[in-house]
């Protein structure tokens, strides 16, 4: 199978890049660095020290003599992605190519239009791309469990029936998302779905829960191979966030109540989703959507987890609860259906106190790398008014 | 009250300035000219010969000794449309600012993008420039019917209560547009309505059915007053289209079966809906959709209409049912609730066949101005792929 990966120097990307060339595949990874240059612009940093995309490529070759492709490029500027897609003629395109953080597309107006001119103009020149250079190619597509936000009643895979006034329909399930990160990610949905409907391309979405971990097989077979682990206020998702606060002794940052639930899964579980997708392709014409995750916490209850596995492994970790920088329900309904990837074949690898252990043992081990000042929440969902327009 | 109109230079929009001006409020246009080059690009043009934006303002100025002031621009670049509505002040936004065409966006990847990029963008935009200096002003946006799709079931406006397995909630009516336009709006109506409930903003999404006539009061006033009249096949509505192709003795072009079932209201009562949707404004954080049309007729049955309707003043008309270069239901139930604008005061102006002939012979005048070659569809939905990728 020739597998094209988006986004393929990311915390998903390149793990799965590996994944996938492990095991025989003919992969080339696209990706424009946008997210080494936006810690950078920050001051902020991944804890793990990552090789350069060079290095990282060329280390891959050296352990495990398999060779993978570099397209260096941003997919929404000119025809960068249909010139790829022409060129390498996939079987397969995994989709992580996107500005990937809800605060960070919160914090302006500049950081809105180019989330969403990044994420939703990329993946339109995509479907094109693929409607011109590779019609039959599956599709894979990270977008987000975010989407649906939280509504009162159980969340579907993609689509609900509805029966109304004594007529029924399958149609899309309603979006409510939450963020103008969140919301490219429903555009792409349409859009998406559209190209299917139209065109007869296939594709599968990937709901996707917060994903937490820090390691998978294949990164810890050398130094060199290592991904990408955020834990600042923008792209530092939540579990994550407390591990590395734990271990510097900073208060675990729960924001508002608490309440608010969310699915989550472990990177390994991630890139068993896709490969169990990439497997099973959808049908021609088909826009299939699974729910990707594998067990639903609350972001209080995620922060108690924590502080009971660092009393373990004698850290004291204090738990607080901090102004709610986004706009969200702090108590809430959260029902989501996640039936469909384990009907795939899914294992899921649970979230353990162990495993929360490992990975404070890991961050352990970067804490000199820890910059302190990216963690507290910087970005307001709603800022307050300069005072003139107030 | 000040009104601020984006997209002040069409065919909507300037009738629209026009009458907010007529009754004494403060109007801005907006416009960059967009429409004009993209005729001038294509080689067609307005059947009705429009002055010039700077003439037909003074002409305002001198029928009604009122001014109308203009900012020429693009509300997808740069600061434009924040320093625009700084500057001004509104109360009240009309947003007609859009791409407005199915077949234009689907001519190939570059138009579907522009129109995407200048909607999706130009919208995120003005919502930003909104929040940070108009706060309390009312959006007053133009979205469309075609954003619904054709579902099996009744089209509520803008929200639908499904109960699912034992719970209940009331939720955005899911979408299943049919062009990367109507894409556009369903992802301006996602950003608008997360703006009202995350910043408080107050808007009304009017979905707006295909309009058709040539004339409103205030363009009668003045030939300097006439507004633009599309019949070209990537600009023109389908009763407009067929009101031209009877005077010049061309086929009625009913695409497919012609069983497409829309709804449809009269310019006059476009200008009607946008002005009790102005003098009811929605509440603050208040996101709020109307269903704007006033009957629904089948494309067979527009054309049917207008044979007739040509019969009567002795034109003989032909209709043909040609390859349907779109890809949609062309026969399918549709039954979308409409009681919200009437509720508030609409009183339609129905289609009747006097209105058809009052198009026909103000067409009879403008008749040497028909360019032949822009009517007939060029632009199919799912182009032939080139013979080396089949």
């Amino acid at each position: 199978m020739r597998v094209l990966i988006l986004g393929g120097d990311g915390y998903l990307g390149w793990p799965t890049a590996m994944r996938f060339s492990g095991k025989g595949h003919d992969v080339a990874v696209v990706d424009n660095f946008a997210r080494r240059r936006w810690h950078e612009q920050a001051g902020t940093d991944s804890l793990t020290p990552i090789a350069s995309p060079d290095d990282r490529i060329s280390a891959w070759h050296e352990v495990s003599g398999k060779r993978i492709e570099s397209h260096i490029g941003d997919i929404s500027e000119g025809t960068f992605i249909a010139d790829t897609v022409r060129d390498f003629m996939p079987d397969t395109i995994i989709h992580y190519g996107e500005q990937p953080s809800a605060p960070w597309s919160m914090q302006s107006v500049d950081h809105a239009v180019i989330t969403q001119q990044a994420n939703v103009i990329g993946t339109l020149k995509l479907l094109w791309a693929m409607r011109e250079h590779a019609p039959d190619a599956h599709l894979v597509k990270l977008g987000t469990m975010g989407e649906y936000g939280t509504p009162n009643i159980d969340i579907e895979e993609g689509y609900i029936e509805i029966e109304h006034k004594g007529r029924r329909d399958i149609l899309p399930f309603p979006k409510v998302p939450g963020s103008f990160y969140h919301l490219s990610k429903v555009h792409d949905s349409h859009n998406i779905h559209f190209a299917c409907r139209i065109w007869g391309l296939r594709a599968t979405d990937l709901n996707q829960g917060v994903v937490y971990g820090i390691e998978t097989p294949e990164t810890k077979l050398d130094e060199r191979l290592v991904t990408r682990f955020d834990y600042d206020q923008a792209f530092g998702t939540a579990l994550n966030r407390f591990c590395v606060q734990a271990m510097i002794g900073h208060p675990l940052t729960v924001y508002g109540k608490g309440g608010q639930t969310r699915g989550t899964l472990n990177i390994v579980d991630t890139i068993q989703c896709v490969e169990l997708t990439a497997d099973n392709p959808a049908d021609p014409g088909e826009f299939r959507v699974f729910n990707q995750f594998t067990e639903s916490f609350t972001v209080a209850g995620l922060a108690e987890k924590v502080r009971h596995a660092g009393e373990e492994i004698g850290v004291e970790v204090i738990v607080e609860n901090v102004a709610n920088p986004r706009v969200e329900l702090e108590e809430h309904y959260y029902n989501p259906v996640h039936t469909k990837l384990p009907s795939l074949g899914l294992k899921p690898t649970l979230l353990s106190e162990t495993l929360i252990e490992s990975v404070l043992h890991t961050i352990q081990r970067h804490k000199g790398r820890v910059i302190a000042e990216g963690i507290d929440p910087s970005t307001l969902w709603k800022a307050p008014l300069p005072e003139r327009v107030k």
